[in-house]
């Protein structure tokens, strides 16, 4: 009968395919398909031999590694799946990750980040087996895969749609995050996808930067690797460690942020590293004239679809605009769950192999957020005339004043349109008659000035009356996370919070 | 729960991604993605009132058009398979195969292929319903669609990887073709796979003038349609049509036959049409003058595994030559099932989604070609050094001489390389001794000479005696079948057939 394809299988495949190729660099190390393949098998024996079977979790508390790929192809072998947590966290954050994965084998780092994992060991009291990953005697990783037998051979069933295969903590609505689970055909359509849009071939060479607890970092890696081309591996972001790999490697493609691109433009000024190899869209001043120009990646999509699944790269006018990934459907949905006519804002729902196997351990949850088949992804999103899809903002965010809806986004577009402010951002805080108000927050150009009342004024023929803010603040500088406000730093600073769509989800 | 991708509902969803732009050129006929999901929607509706259910099938017996297109998500709606028959058949073969897949409604053609149409069906007294395709009355295609209701909606189940939707006659070792069975999701991961090695994107425009009853019309026509690209649909190969319309049109991309190539070189000698959008490889005098030049399309495959599956633009030295498609998996095995060492030829077997569905109504010659989950090709094939797989011949025309199994492909290989040999051809004829014994067919250089003796001679140290010819004849040119010798011409010529290899499938 037909089969689907399983990343494992495909890993085989591309040791036959590709003999004696480089397929990871990490730190010194150059390991060929054959080798990652080799390690894929033994860890994998290592995890059947600690009574890991399909349906069980493994976790990885530690930096990017090639570790952590030898681990996701063991576990689509075996069946299982591989949750890769933020070791960033708190020691009470990790903690909980650990007790709600509830994970066989866990893998942990010593390097930089131990000392938090072991008092998080301690405060979860999980009685998985517990391997280091850097260490070299016996009972770490490299001791147990030198000691472990070669052997091959799937474990798992056939169902790899419905199966979980990479667990990342993302959408911490409530305060606490949730498990997203993507299945290996869900992430083998939207890898081939990406493959197909950004042209990924075989002489491509692949930078994995952005940490592996993060989706994006999945989708630099897996489609240079499914191709046959080389992907280093940076264990975290450092400027001088990704330009002397950039320069050695020649890396053509991979996602940098773009303050770490700044840094890189600082730390490089004098060109010693050569980056012409590397191809960015980034506008980044001293940046872009070291390296080449590509295509713009983004696009919209969230952890729990695989990513952006929304790609520029098939149309549209914005980087935070394009089509959904022909292996998947779209939809923006008003909240009666008719289509919103084009122009209009609202949520965006997803249907397809990568979207649908909702958090780990949440029931409640998924149901809220499954719609038959669809995926509600709680974010707000227009289509335009052109059929492309633009990303406007967290829905979650929703501001509730005198009993209307506000979307921060929308509010935000308008403000933004006035010539003195450079960023916008608007939260709700609390009001005794209105519930809550909708507050402005604005950074403004070098000299320029701005009062409440000379916004509202201008706002006056562009938004609604009960959208205009009623309360305004100055900021130097707007913080961001990622690409939109940190609405829960200008929340703790400015008194908002509370709101309506956070509450429905908490 | 997330879900396998299908054709209908990527059609549908290309309907609003792409609003308003044209997907399908045919005729003086230009159509959006929206009418082909409309027109696909009413031919399903049509369908559906016939009876047409999930399982059943329906066959088109006549040329090239949008109605193939139409069909074929019609089918992928209601789970029902799609036969598309070859229209340049004999009354008694398409009598068989009207009567083999025994299809609920038959699709048949008026104009240039009636006649024999219209015997067959009397020879095949099938009870289907007929519905004419390019008629413009009430009950022809046109009449039915424009009276059907628009309504929308799947009704087949979820399981698009084991279901057939398209099923293609090919493979008549036994004198009689098979139905090879295609699934959705088959033909999906193979369309995508062509879109990344081809680098297809929207601003494609696609060439469909291969008959739609061979795979690599598919493979021409759905990688463009669901990125959003534009194909035009020739009705069959003309030279001054295909002019017009890669002319007018500005075509980039399709599969020609290299006679048909040369035709066109012929007919546009005076470069009165514009043919340089045409991106090709074809290295024919007067062609590659007029066109772009293009990747290499080649490798090998054959229908049952969706074509071309082994890809060149993956990899390889010859045209014939490539990787296996990143979502798939090739072994090329000895007869006694162990991998065949790098360089050495073997039987290739592919596993994956586009392969195991085997032949409809054929349960003995399925069971005969599958290995597990692997389905033998038949075909020959060598694994190099580097990874790359060429294709070496079919498998079943080998000959059985005193106990040895001599494979043709092998010793024509060997004869070529004799300076004065422009083509070679090797079949079996029968001997009271030698049970066959293996006689070379050639063609020569202008003015070149060749005789037995000489032939032996030159052969002795680069291949085994038993596989040395011992008898030859001489030709003007070499019959071709596509790429390889037309052996069963050579065959009916020259006395040879009755192979073991076809022997053992018939």
């Amino acid at each position: 009968m037909p089969s689907l394809p399983t990343f494992y299988r495909l890993a085989c495949q591309q040791a036959v395919s590709f003999p004696g190729r480089t397929a990871i660099v990490y730190r010194d190390q150059r390991l060929s398909f054959a080798d990652i393949c080799d390690r894929a098998n033994r860890i994998a024996n290592v995890l059947k031999a600690e009574g890991v079977r399909e349906g069980d979790r493994v976790l990885w508390l530690g930096q990017n590694a090639n570790r952590v790929l030898e681990l996701f192809l063991a576990c689509s072998r075996l069946g299982a799946g591989l949750c890769v947590a933020n070791w960033r966290q708190s020691v009470a954050e990790l903690a909980f990750v650990i007790r709600d994965i509830d994970a066989r084998v866990i893998f942990w780092q010593q390097e930089e980040v131990g000392d938090v994992t072991v008092e998080a060991r301690t405060a979860a009291d999980s009685d998985a087996m517990w391997i280091r990953h850097d260490g070299d005697d016996a009972e770490s990783y490299e001791g147990r895969i030198a000691a472990a037998a070669a052997e091959a051979g799937e474990e798992a069933g056939t169902d790899s749609i419905n199966r979980p295969l990479l667990i990342l903590y993302s959408a911490a609505f409530g305060g606490r995050p949730n498990g997203a689970q993507l299945s290996d055909v869900g992430l083998f359509l939207q890898m081939l996808t990406h493959t197909s849009a950004l042209g990924i071939g075989r002489d491509n060479v692949g930078l994995v930067s952005t940490p592996m607890f993060h989706i994006v970092a999945w989708l630099d890696l897996l489609p240079t690797f499914m191709m046959g081309g080389k992907v280093a591996i940076a264990r975290r972001t450092e400027a001088q460690a990704l330009c002397e790999l950039i320069h050695r490697e020649k890396i053509v493609t991979g996602r940098l942020h773009p303050p770490i691109a700044a840094r890189i433009a600082e730390y490089n000024a004098d060109r010693r590293f050569d980056l012409s190899s590397f191809r960015s869209s980034l506008d980044i001043p001293g940046w872009k004239e070291m390296t080449g120009s590509g295509p713009e990646i983004g696009g919209t999509g969230q952890t729990e679809v695989a990513g952006p699944i929304v790609l520029h790269a098939l149309g549209g006018s914005t980087p935070f605009s394009g089509r959904i990934a022909p292996f998947a459907e779209a939809r923006v949905v008003n909240p009666d769950g008719t289509d919103a006519p084009p122009g209009k804002l609202g949520e965006l729902w997803i249907r397809g192999a990568s979207a649908g196997l909702g958090y780990w351990n949440r029931p409640e949850l998924n149901a809220e957020r499954m719609r038959g088949d669809w995926w509600r992804t709680t974010d707000l999103a227009r289509r335009d005339a052109d059929g492309t899809i633009s990303f406007a903002g967290p829905m979650l965010q929703m501001v509730k004043t005198g009993g209307e809806n506000v979307y921060p986004a929308e509010v935000e577009a308008a403000i933004k349109s006035h010539p003195a402010i450079t960023a916008a951002a608007i939260i709700g805080t609390p009001d005794p008659i209105w519930s809550q108000i909708v507050t402005g927050i604005v950074a403004l150009a070098p000299d320029a000035h701005l009062t409440l009342e000379t916004l509202r004024a201008y706002l006056k023929d562009r938004i609604a009356g009960y959208k205009i803010p009623r309360a305004l603040h100055i900021v130097q500088k707007m913080p961001m996370k990622g690409l939109v406000p940190d609405y829960a730093a200008l929340d703790a600073r400015f008194g908002g919070g509370n709101y309506p769509g956070q509450a429905r989800k908490a």
